[in-house]
């Protein structure tokens, strides 16, 4: 038996309420929902991170969110949806999920990306981004 | 000349500190970052939320997000990296973008994705879920 809850889930030994499944991915309800509808959509296959995941599963993972999405919109009356994915750090189960969560206006996460910060210069910024230029020439 | 501000961007109308290009998507610093490294990637077309991106490209987003993650996590010397997409609600800029924010523990967002609620009753996650699966049944 895995020690890993989402596979311990996508195998049926821990309870769950299924929103979606299909031979590669399986959604259900997060347990404490940011609001109600909050899905989690798991790969079958344990994949920590997203950058772990094969490219047809990243594929097929946009893809099954993509239309998630606009089930969990239409199901719960909302009006917009986060998607978000937590790798590593904040990642409470180390088998990726993508948090598919119903918003409407107001609906009290409004300063949800606050507070932000600012470079401390047009040169810093311009480094900041020659590093990550840096990083992907060398993939 | 378009109104949205990515269109401009990816038009090079509108400077910004370019991370990341093809022949699809642009990446480029987010001018108010979480932390340094913020990036956000746009697809080069305007599509308003992950729903409305055809599935080709829907696939390559996946993708340029797992690399650009990756890079982005290097790249700043961090340990995660949190990925997010505001469809509608919350969307500043009416274009696609996905965030690809560093993260390290401890950085201060911790608590960023409370707090949660719960469901009244098991009975009332049951229904939930039940009403997105008849959603997904209707597409």
């Amino acid at each position: 038996m895995s020690d890993c809850l989402f596979c311990r889930i996508v195998a049926g030994e821990v309870p769950a309420h299924v929103a979606y499944e299909d031979d590669e991915f399986v959604a259900f309800l997060d347990i404490r929902p940011l609001f109600p509808g909050h899905t989690l959509l798991v790969p079958r296959a344990h994949h920590e991170t997203l950058w772990d995941l094969p490219p047809d599963l990243a594929a097929g993972l946009a893809h099954r969110t993509q239309r998630l999405s606009v089930a969990v919109r239409d199901a719960m009356d909302a009006v917009g949806v986060f998607n978000a994915v937590n790798n590593v750090v904040s990642q409470s189960v180390p088998h990726l999920h993508v948090h598919v969560v119903p918003r409407r206006p107001k609906d009290g996460l409004k300063g949800f990306f606050w507070p932000r910060t600012k470079y401390a210069s047009d040169d810093d910024a311009a480094a900041t981004a020659e590093r990550i230029r840096t990083r992907l020439r060398a993939t």
